[in-house]
């Protein structure tokens, strides 16, 4: 029987609020056995770029990385926030190893075709070496990687958050029985997006259909949610979109906190 | 017997030149056998510090770390300097992990003392952990290690980079036959600064002493040099003094390039 791995996604609300940030670290520190965390970037990239009066362009609500932003951007994910989060597990007795998809070969990336939009330095993921991975686990680290990724060539490339997870946990299921939680501000999905009490506990492909059918998904959930079911595809046992300081009553208790998305 | 391990410190000048630092990661490809990395920062972080309007402060030649200025410094050795590193070493085929000594809980250290001088936050290294960096040697990773080390309470701290490489080389001579380089832009500790071809090959203690009272010595290289005479008398086989470009033929030939330290 494989063995179990949690592997937790933390998206940029929480990377941006210090006091939810430590809060977090310190329950994440007490998931026993094997884990690895993935982390956003927050707001402080786009603060740093007006500091630096680096102009910052957006399409289709995403940024455009050109080499000044790509610099920008491995500084603040890479850096700051990356070893931040590292010292911060390290007091609380976690041995992690901060990771870029650079280090140890782990995540190899693709440039994004320019047509119809050139992004500039995006990354989409080619592989996950997965034997590196396991190699960091089974030596007792535990990886804290940050969204940046490498085409094999010296270039760094930036590359989404929440995909990179999801590639990481599909690649790790080869090996362990790994569970994928999008850790957020909200309680998980929401049927109604103003209702914080509207979690839906299940969602399946019909529902979610459904759901996107009558624009009650919220826009910034469908990347995430695609995502997750793909990811089910590719042999995650179990993908769980939860806020952030639930996190340890799912793990522990598998009580019915968050939102639990289901395969055909 | 022990088996050799190759410790190699770059310093900022080197980091500074692009194609030196790329032409210097191609030759430390090519050495085989453990091998481990340390890198200095170079002068990015004062040009990044001027462009987003922070001003450095310096008492006898060194910088005073406030906490803006360590923000910096993560960002800019942590994150730009030291994933660029891992991947250029990458694209060479050698799979490394970018550290700092927060990372894997390697190297520890103390907030320096607020008197004579309060320089902030600088750590005095207290303790590394020979063990973790033996398991990612063990593993099969180039540990690739910025200065920056961490307090074990979650605070990162601005460290000198040749004392973290002479910290580092001392403690993993427990397990090692450890040689340590430091690699900068001069042929090696020279008689006469302004002849590149008065190399010293071979530094005593009492030559040392002799340079320095005649006032021979080149004022920067006074604590690299008092660092590597303490690290022989911690256990480190050899410590060479030598121009980047000439590592190779060093390592592979034992020739007579650099200037090779003795203790007593």
């Amino acid at each position: 029987m494989k063995k179990p791995l949690h592997l937790i996604k933390i998206g940029g609300n929480i990377i941006d609020n210090p006091l939810a940030l430590s809060s977090f670290l310190v329950d994440f520190a007490k998931i026993d056995g094997y884990k690895i965390l993935v982390h956003g970037g927050g707001k402080s990239a786009t603060a740093l770029a007006e500091q630096m009066g680096i102009p910052q362009q957006m399409v289709a609500g995403r940024r455009i990385t050109d080499a000044e932003t790509l610099k920008l951007i491995t500084m603040v994910y890479g850096g700051l926030i990356n070893k931040n989060v590292v010292a911060q597990l390290a007091a609380c007795g976690v041995q992690t190893v901060g990771l870029s998809g650079a280090d140890a070969n782990t995540v190899l990336s693709v440039q994004r075709p320019r047509q119809p939009i050139d992004f500039g330095l995006v990354g989409d993921i080619k592989a996950v070496d997965a034997t590196a991975v396991f190699k960091l686990l089974e030596a007792g680290f535990t990886p804290v990687f940050c969204a940046l990724t490498h085409d094999g060539n010296g270039q760094l490339l930036n590359t989404n958050a929440d995909t990179m997870a999801a590639c990481i946990a599909a690649a790790m299921s080869r090996i362990f029985a790994c569970s994928l939680y999008y850790c957020f501000e909200k309680k998980g999905v929401l049927e109604d997006v103003n209702n914080e009490n509207s979690v839906i506990s299940t969602l399946t492909p019909q529902l979610y259909e459904q759901l996107k059918a009558q624009h009650r998904i919220f826009e910034g959930m469908i990347p995430k949610l695609d995502n997750a079911f793909n990811t089910l595809k590719n042999g995650v046992e179990e993908v769980v979109v939860i806020r952030a300081e639930d996190i340890l009553k799912r793990v522990f208790n598998k009580e019915n906190y968050g939102t639990r998305i289901v395969g055909e």
